[in-house]
């Protein structure tokens, strides 16, 4: 079948999504041709309004329209302590918790030498700018407890401690709600190291 | 975090996407605008020229930029035979086989009753009119092997024997290259029953 060109452009346009292949990506054109080309067209003008308004926050680094974002303006929230973490997704789920009233710095990204990744393309530089304002007291590292995660902990913190900032870690242990017989033998022995 | 105003749309807009859920759509979101912003803008005006230059062609209902596509409009292809697909996918599945030189028809969907599809929503009436050209001798159904294709088929098959037209379904059977003890009890019995 010779494809029409511009459902062939929109296949291709497709698979830029993170985890599309080509026959997701054509079940997708099929769905919006046929079903959906409202949320098409919206899907597109989000696009390219998202492309245009979007830059980093300049002192957390996170997506903002402004300047500088409403969280890093609250006037509410304490300045001695920062939140590192590596994605606005991570630092949506930190807010969600409620348990943390202080400042966040957004890495967006993690130190994963396997794809090229080091300390220089994540904001390491920035991070360090950003913790000299003189009121940041604590640098609470969560970025995730994978290896990427902790390796990027690691880094940052070797990085802090030469400049005489305490840094903390999330904790690792047991999740809430969960029974040992199912928790995997790295967290409980994670866990029973670092009992308190 | 009260998270910037566009990119709170982009996420929403991406769960139009068949499959796509709230986290998936921000993971997209995050991908797009921190490493893909040209594949964003491309996604963008793909789906904008795809809305506005794909329709439906006049013969066999499939997506097509001009008034009747280009396999409705070769030559060489034999207008006596005439295949019922489900979607485009199916008809370029049918076409990489390189066994079939007739004529194509796309359903463009399935019946569905547990969707609300109903034979009117699939294009049976257009399908009616199109086997009229006193050309077509056989309509060969290649709808899906599902619950729901085979309902189509077997609706289609109906309509089409009312009139006459003599209708055959894809032969049922154990897949190329396959070992009977993995294949599934159902298809070994459509096997042996349609035996030759």
């Amino acid at each position: 079948m010779p494809a029409p060109h511009s459902l062939d452009t929109l296949v291709q346009a497709l698979r830029c999504l993170p985890g599309v292949g080509a026959k997701s990506a054509a079940r997708m054109a099929f769905h919006l041709l046929q079903r959906d080309r409202e949320g098409a067209l919206q899907l597109s003008e989000a696009l390219a309004r998202a492309v245009q308004t979007m830059r980093h926050c300049e002192r957390c680094h996170t997506f903002t329209e402004a300047q500088i974002c409403s969280t890093c303006l609250d006037p509410a929230r304490d300045p001695s302590r920062l939140c590192v973490v590596e994605t606005p997704a991570d630092q949506a789920a930190m807010e969600r918790t409620g348990a943390f009233g202080g400042m966040y710095f957004v890495l967006m990204g993690r130190i994963s030498p396997l794809d090229g990744v080091g300390p220089n393309d994540i904001g390491l530089k920035k991070l360090l700018d950003r913790v000299n304002d003189g009121l940041v007291q604590e640098v609470i590292l969560a970025t995730n407890f994978t290896a990427e995660g902790e390796t990027t902990a690691y880094v940052i913190a070797q990085a802090l401690k030469a400049r005489g900032l305490r840094t903390t870690r999330l904790a690792r242990g047991v999740p809430v709600g969960s029974e040992l017989e199912y928790v995997d033998l790295g967290t409980i022995a994670h866990a029973l190291a670092e009992r308190r």
